[in-house]
């Protein structure tokens, strides 16, 4: 089954379309990263992206193709937060109103900057069908257009642009990996990898905890996500039809990462990379640790997806509670009572 | 008083010198932070310096200038770790034996850096008086060649070597900051921002629990720093008579910097530029945010000295104890037991 719904033209007319409002990003590596992970590993710094995340591409992409008259009205999104940013960005630069749909218990991180932007945020109950529930009304009360988050062929073809900044910059791989959620920016990423580097295995990786991918591929029908656990917060979402239908046609395989492995691999990239990146972004590179994907040879290309971390939760950080007193104490801990 | 010590002349012949063995880092800059901080500011990064920190540039100079025969005996350091890691892996790039000397309480990730690398580690008391002494009884021992962290001219025009390269990379700035421990950054960097940047303000940015350059430059005599107090523990070190002389000829003035405003500063790069630094590499930062540096205009360039951080000790980690309680519940703790 080849899906045509959004095809490699499509990724370079979205390149072309949003080359002034995007970063294109930095590839980084480390030998003693690569060394670790059992072979050469390049990672695409989507953390260094505008909004923090790779989300700006297709939003970038679905606002600038929308028709002038249409684009006045306004765009409107629900998302866990990096869409939504990236989204009010790309209408602030439009000069087109964003409305955002949020669940209550959002990162506080990612709702700044959604607001930051200068969106509307519409709060609402943290369940799919609520957020698509307040998205649904508010495009009939305001006439704006519905950008879905990954659910959205101009969105996909943006997403896609990461991988295709790289035709030139990186030796083929052997792997290609991205994380999957909603599954945009692995149909993205896909679309590309396959034409550009025939001989890759292309690979999404997903949270054990948010598994749908996986499971709708070993059963050939679409699986819902109803209860997520993970803390990849970005990736709690589930395959559309159509994102599903191109990571069929595109994709090799999905493999399952547990939460350990995905905390290991985002301290991992922290410690030796010295990027920040959040814990969604690091699902690659638990796969490569728990699965030794590079155990047989090879070079992986690694989509870091986004750096927007909660820096007062993060996942490692319960030190010794008599060094955490110690902290306490200190003259710095003062500084968080100024912020 | 012009200090003839290193000249603009000695830090071009060190780039050339240390061009194969070092990495010609980035430049970032954000449009978020920098209308945090008042103006345009410009981060050189040599956080992603190898071996983490822009020691590697004084080391490798010190290391492939020395004569064949001198060098096989090896090289010989004290240093509370970013040195000592890059003396370790400039040694090794030149095939000759490395000696650290530590003292015993150094980050672990700094220890670890150092013995990667495969230099021998001797342990002393925590005291500058321990270390000295330990390095010559090493050095009267072995035959090894002292490579001084700071107080060596070929360390000094190595360290000078990261404003070199932004000669064409940037708009001349008016303001430039690097940190002052020891001063062998401030100094190479003051040299290279004078010459080349005639009209810019010069500024070293020193912990005020650390403040011997700021208390020598106001007494004209060099000042000791017998109980240094911060956060910043690559800046604990005090000038030595040679970095002094510099900083005198090329500095225009030294700002100390509170822990809070250090902390604060650490945080803003992390959440803004998404890259991982050390708290040494905040304190300009942390300069800019408490002195207001760019409140009448202008642009600054900051020199992020490293980003070897202990991640399981940040500053700001104490969340509220519920949260880390239930941190401690998930299943992401298990990784720090495994690694």
């Amino acid at each position: 089954m080849q899906s045509q719904d959004v095809t490699y033209r499509d990724v370079e007319a979205a390149a072309r379309r949003i080359a002034p409002h995007v970063h294109r990003t930095p590839v980084l590596s480390s030998e003693q990263l690569s060394r670790r992970l059992g072979g050469q590993v390049h990672f695409k710094c989507e953390n260094f992206q505008k909004a923090g995340a790779f989300k700006s591409r297709g939003a970038c992409n679905a606002v600038f193709r929308l028709d002038p008259a249409i684009a006045g009205r306004g765009v409107a999104t629900h998302s866990s937060g990096n869409h939504g940013a990236a989204l009010a960005r790309a209408a602030r630069r439009r000069g087109i109103p964003a409305y955002v749909v949020m669940p209550r218990g959002a990162a506080n991180v990612k709702r700044q900057a959604v607001a930051g932007y200068g969106a509307t945020i519409i709060e609402c109950e943290p369940t799919l069908l609520a957020r698509q529930a307040a998205a649904a009304e508010l495009v009939a009360r305001t006439g704006a257009t519905l950008i879905h988050p990954y659910d959205h062929p101009d969105v996909i073809a943006g997403q896609g642009t990461a991988t295709l900044e790289l035709s030139d910059a990186i030796a083929p791989p052997s792997l290609v990996l991205a994380p999957v959620g909603g599954g945009g920016l692995l149909s993205g990423t896909a679309i590309v990898a396959r034409h550009l580097w025939p001989d890759a295995t292309v690979l999404g990786a997903e949270p054990s905890g948010a598994d749908d991918a996986a499971r709708s591929l070993a059963r050939g029908i679409r699986q819902s996500q109803p209860e997520p656990k993970t803390i990849a917060d970005g990736l709690r979402g589930e395959l559309s039809d159509r994102t599903f239908a191109l990571i069929r046609s595109y994709v090799h395989k999905i493999v399952t990462v547990s939460e350990p492995a995905i905390v290991e691999g985002m301290r991992l990239v922290w410690q030796y990379l010295k990027i920040v990146i959040e814990p969604s972004a690091a699902v690659p590179v638990g796969a490569l640790i728990e699965h030794q994907l590079l155990a047989e040879g090879g070079s992986a290309l690694v989509i870091l997806s986004g750096g927007n971390v909660d820096l007062d939760a993060l996942p490692w950080s319960s030190a010794p509670a008599s060094a955490r007193a110690k902290r306490r104490a200190r003259p710095a801990a003062k500084s968080r009572a100024r912020r």
